[in-house]
């Protein structure tokens, strides 16, 4: 057996805690006549329904970085946990809704909600689960004070809506036959970066720092997004199917504006005159990653993640992560941020 | 011209507050490159699109209840104002997703968001205006205490919850068979109920009533709802079409679950056999609304209506609403639960 990682320690040690507060968290979903709603949301959680397991549950990174950071900035853990479990709700509320939004069939290797129960009820049931998040925040004000209950609650608002802001110009892009560079950053500093920030800022704010540090945090939950976004673009064109779990090139066969097609599209070569001339099959995916490889599209969107890495790790550096959890934060951001190597 | 009521007078006074407190609740919405997002929700609220106006931004009752019943509770309606937006926004959020789910194409006699924009940002524009409820909400604190800011975003999030059971419950019913009169409650007390009683709580906490009197206004508010809904069910198989604005016996040939119709359907005699006979064509609906009347349908969902405005009125008296704006809110009552007269 290999040794453990020092998240994956963390992780096994936490995992049951998290656990424990999500299911507080959903309890009341099924009190009013509606065990069904309950039903759907462990099904979404991953607990239960066909090949329920760890799988299902998805690897949350997110409440994990909650607590980590909590941690990291001198608190104890225990105190963020009602943060933790909003995250990892709010996250799993986006998913409900992306998933009818994108029409995605499978979610985590098993059917999506609205495949099992209908588009109607899908959609009702993200809103509980919002709904839920909400609830779950602000139960930190029984371990943390009034005061961080109120800040942590005015920076969950401003997430949610700049995650809805993301999503809102993904969906935008579909329509549009060219997007510019700035509304691609804004994008995925909503739909990506936003959530990853707010948890690394709430995990920080749960241990009582200054809010100089707390800034550091958020910036490193930020720049986590975004560079992590930017190599995902990258495997998306050109990842081994392995690496990445889909088939590689598939984000130009569904032509998903990602941050290498922008680049090719500006040149107005031969990746521009490919990506303008008909459907793109993946036989001519393939050929397409290769002129856009060599037109610089590839070179430049991993100079571009490499300057978000630095970003991240700086202000990583500038919190001042403390302990175990610091060594655990700065190993996880090279993990998360170097899936290529 | 007729002689305003004092609804009308204090709507004619609140109207402009409200609608300034809802434009600032709202602005965040357009700040990421999102100015599409920002027009969908201005449109959803009646301000924007062809057709803009007082017909399409609705009465507005809810928020109005707030300031009315934070008057009555002898407190200062302007310091309720962040909490009435927030219930117009939730109300808001709650149809742009239930016209998805009933796949409703006009409402207040426009197309609706989905219609206009498409399903998939009509979801994810609900769920902006779910966030912005939120972060109106919190707003609370600015001119009321905190304690008082924390337990308004607790029974907010319990009301969020019962909306969506109350909506999943009535997404159910349309598969099922035979629905029971506790689920019919069930359903009622969250997709009507629950937003009345949280608009008359919530008004009353902000004046600073004892947590006696708010249970009065909480129950004022939740059997408000709950007759409102019983003589909607009434008014959707025997109303008067001017009277409600749609077609009567309407609600027969949608085979909605109504509560009359349960009762029809529990006796197991002429209306069971003709329910359970094929398609309803208006025709139909009409013949069926006489057998169901003769059954004795009508009679007993009027008296269950009745009853419930006796406890509504009884709430409301044991409240003790001072002032002018007690006298408004029972002659609001007397209005809204007296529709058929």
């Amino acid at each position: 057996m290999s040794e453990q990682s020092g998240f994956e320690k963390f992780s096994d040690l936490a995992r049951p805690a998290l656990r424990k507060e999500l299911e507080q968290a959903i309890a009341a979903s099924g009190d009013h006549g509606t065990p069904v709603l309950h039903d759907m949301i462990t099904y979404q959680l991953g607990w239960t329904g066909d090949n329920a397991g760890p799988k299902a549950e998805g690897k949350q990174i997110r409440p994990l970085l909650v607590l980590i950071a909590c941690q990291a900035g001198g608190g104890d853990w225990n105190n963020a946990l009602p943060a933790a479990a909003a995250v990892e709700l709010i996250h799993n509320f986006s998913l409900v809704h992306d998933d009818i939004e994108d029409n995605g069939e499978t979610r985590r290797g098993r059917p999506t909600v609205w495949k099992v129960w209908g588009e109607a009820q899908a959609i009702n049931t993200g809103d509980a689960i919002f709904a839920l998040a909400y609830a779950s925040l602000v139960n930190l004000v029984e371990k943390n004070s009034p005061e961080i209950g109120l800040q942590a609650g005015n920076i969950f608002h401003q997430t949610c809506l700049r995650l809805t802001q993301g999503q809102h110009l993904d969906i935008a892009f579909e329509d549009q036959d060219y997007v510019e560079l700035e509304s691609y950053w804004q994008m995925v500093g909503g739909k990506t970066a936003a959530l990853l920030a707010f948890s690394l800022e709430v995990g920080s704010l749960c241990a009582g720092v200054s809010p100089e540090i707390q800034a550091h945090y958020r910036d490193f939950g930020h720049y986590l997004g975004m560079s992590f976004q930017v190599q995902d673009d990258i495997l998306g064109i050109w990842g081994a199917e392995e690496q990445i779990g889909k088939s590689t090139t598939g984000d130009l066969v569904t032509r998903k504006k990602t941050l290498p097609v922008l680049y090719g599209l500006a040149q107005e070569k031969g990746f521009y005159e490919g990506w303008n001339d008909g459907e793109i099959t993946p036989e001519k995916a393939l050929i397409l990653s290769q002129i856009l490889e060599a037109e610089g599209g590839r070179a430049y969107a991993q100079s571009t993640a490499d300057r978000l890495i630095d970003l991240a790790l700086n202000a990583l550096k500038n919190g001042k992560p403390e302990g175990e959890a610091g060594d655990i934060l700065r190993e996880l951001a090279k993990m998360l941020l170097k899936r290529q190597d």
